[in-house]
């Protein structure tokens, strides 16, 4: 087991030896992470490190052959995937690859090859964290050691479990943000009969990831008639759209203030479905790309007041400490670590 | 490890020793089931019980001095507690009572006194179980193996996880039927301003449980108009009520009918979200006392109709295998076979 801040159980004890090079990969709905970690002292350390736009690549293996040109090739591949794993095997549920590690084995001609959930990798990338790369959001009341979650919204809405096994932490994938959203006042229920029409099933990803960020922008804009400024309409088209809503906000555009009222509020109330779910009293992490970029004190008071809002059950979900995972690499050094302590 | 059908990691692997009698007790919010479990071939066998009204009875202890007396003194406790448990105290969510395993192994002079959550109970109570004490809802495709859960209508709605680890599951209490139900049409919306009206915050619990059933009744009868028979009314008034809906509901009553309708609607959905939130592709348990005595063919194409409606995600809810528990003492078993496996 790693030596690791937030103590968590892998399959293996011990590491490859010194200088073993594992090819790690984090592929999302949007964007691939693939780096070098070596070894050095029992614990895998990043050297090298290059992104690619999923969308544009047609297979892992032309990427890791692209990556890897020129360098030593790796002893060993953990690659982290957004969508559900079985038998080595995934597609993705925001991307249109197939992916299987056999396959990859095969035609990279390296093995081990693991192939992990991203929010599997998520958890396990929590054995790399250090203090910095945490910020508290919620102390937690009476502390009590059990089970914790990560939720992470992205271009989907990952979320991840840790069983509290009495020394550590063991991850399981979930795909808990494809339960049912829950409407709580007239307004949800407006949004959820505008996304119900869009989607047919709405479930929380609908609302709590980045395309949830412009969906709901467009319902107070297109059903609420709310205006927005010209620009944010350019901005929108030429950057990454959420972003644009987030920094328009910042900025004082007040539909995109409100539209992040309502984010920040639906992933307090299905963080807290979770952490109700998975009696997550050793801790709730906010993960993925998006919050670490707009959290802000106002924010954090949304947060506050949806989260702990859950009835006579109130006490529990302020028994678990929330922290925000500021290191937006944290599924990529999951992948790294678990290439290094996976079983084999 | 106790030789079982479904395998449940317990913290022990061997019992206390043959003839050693463990005092067992499934406390909810309406009856207390307690029982005398003897070790018989390295396995806890049911030799005595006998069910108390919990409400009319003060504490634990005083239950168990009567279940006692005139007989010998059990070598262990283990009590299953409708309530969620820390540190050995719980109070209970749908009952008046508190408990403190270290106040009941002062006064009774037993230790050790083990206190579980009854969701807790029911998964470590499918250790007991044999192939006839499960109905086959659904049978799984293309199995895999996987966490596994049980959600329990009664009193309240009780959620339990299972953590597969490669071996055996391992049972952690939840507090799932706390989240915020989730509104699906306009029906579905109606309900839940009248519920929001009568308890400010609407969990599933207020729905998928047997209050759930009466307030399910109540808004159908005082909100939409339907008409109940008079004859309901004297029975609701004389025995438990939702008993008294769901045999009015079997002998003809529209009202009934609709009402047992959207609980077994709730409850497949219910049981999707907690499917998804645990990935739980090892299975799916409904236990509790009232849905072995309303199950029938007509509850269950309902509930399949819903359970599998998640949008993307319907192969994982597919995956599942679905049972019936039709053992009512589960719970009770779980607190027999944790006397005899639990830590000390």
């Amino acid at each position: 087991m790693p030596k690791s801040f937030i103590p968590i159980a892998f399959p293996q004890q011990t590491p490859p030896p010194e200088g073993a090079v594992i090819l790690a990969a984090d592929i999302g709905g949007t964007k691939a992470d693939l780096a070098f970690f070596e070894i050095k002292n029992s614990e895998p350390v990043l050297v090298k490190e290059q992104r690619y736009p999923s969308k544009e690549w047609n297979s892992f293996v032309e990427m890791a052959q692209d990556f890897n040109k020129n360098t030593t090739r790796p002893q060993r591949i953990c690659v982290s995937f957004a969508g559900p794993v079985r038998d080595g095997k995934a597609h993705g549920t925001n991307l249109h690859w197939e992916i299987d590690s056999r396959e990859i084995s095969e035609k990279l001609n390296i093995r081990p090859v693991f192939l992990i959930n991203d929010l599997e990798a998520n958890c396990y990338g929590l054995a790399a964290l250090k203090t910095d790369d945490l910020l508290m959001i919620c102390p937690g009341k009476n502390h009590e050691a059990g089970n914790a979650a990560v939720i992470s919204p992205g271009t989907g809405l990952g979320e991840g479990g840790l069983f509290w096994d009495g020394q550590a932490y063991r991850p399981f994938a979930t795909e808990g943000g494809h339960s049912h959203f829950a409407a709580r006042n007239e307004l949800d229920w407006e949004l959820f009969l505008f996304l119900e029409k869009k989607y047919g099933h709405v479930s929380w990803e609908r609302v709590v990831s980045g395309p949830g960020i412009c969906m709901i922008f467009s319902f107070f804009r297109d059903v609420k008639g709310w205006e927005a400024p010209g620009i944010l309409k350019t901005e929108m088209k030429a950057h990454d759209p959420a972003a644009a809503i987030a920094i328009a906000a910042t900025e004082g555009c007040p539909v995109c203030q409100e539209t992040l009222r309502l984010f920040m509020k639906y992933l307090a109330e299905e963080a807290a479905n979770l952490a109700l779910k998975l009696k997550a009293t050793g801790g709730i992490y906010l993960g993925g790309g998006i919050l670490p970029k707009i959290w802000n004190e106002t924010h954090q008071a949304i947060f506050n007041e949806y989260f702990f809002a859950v009835g006579r059950l109130d006490p529990l979900v302020e028994a678990a400490p929330v922290y925000l995972i500021l290191n937006q690499k944290t599924a990529l050094w999951g992948a790294g670590y678990y290439g290094a302590f996976g079983g084999v």
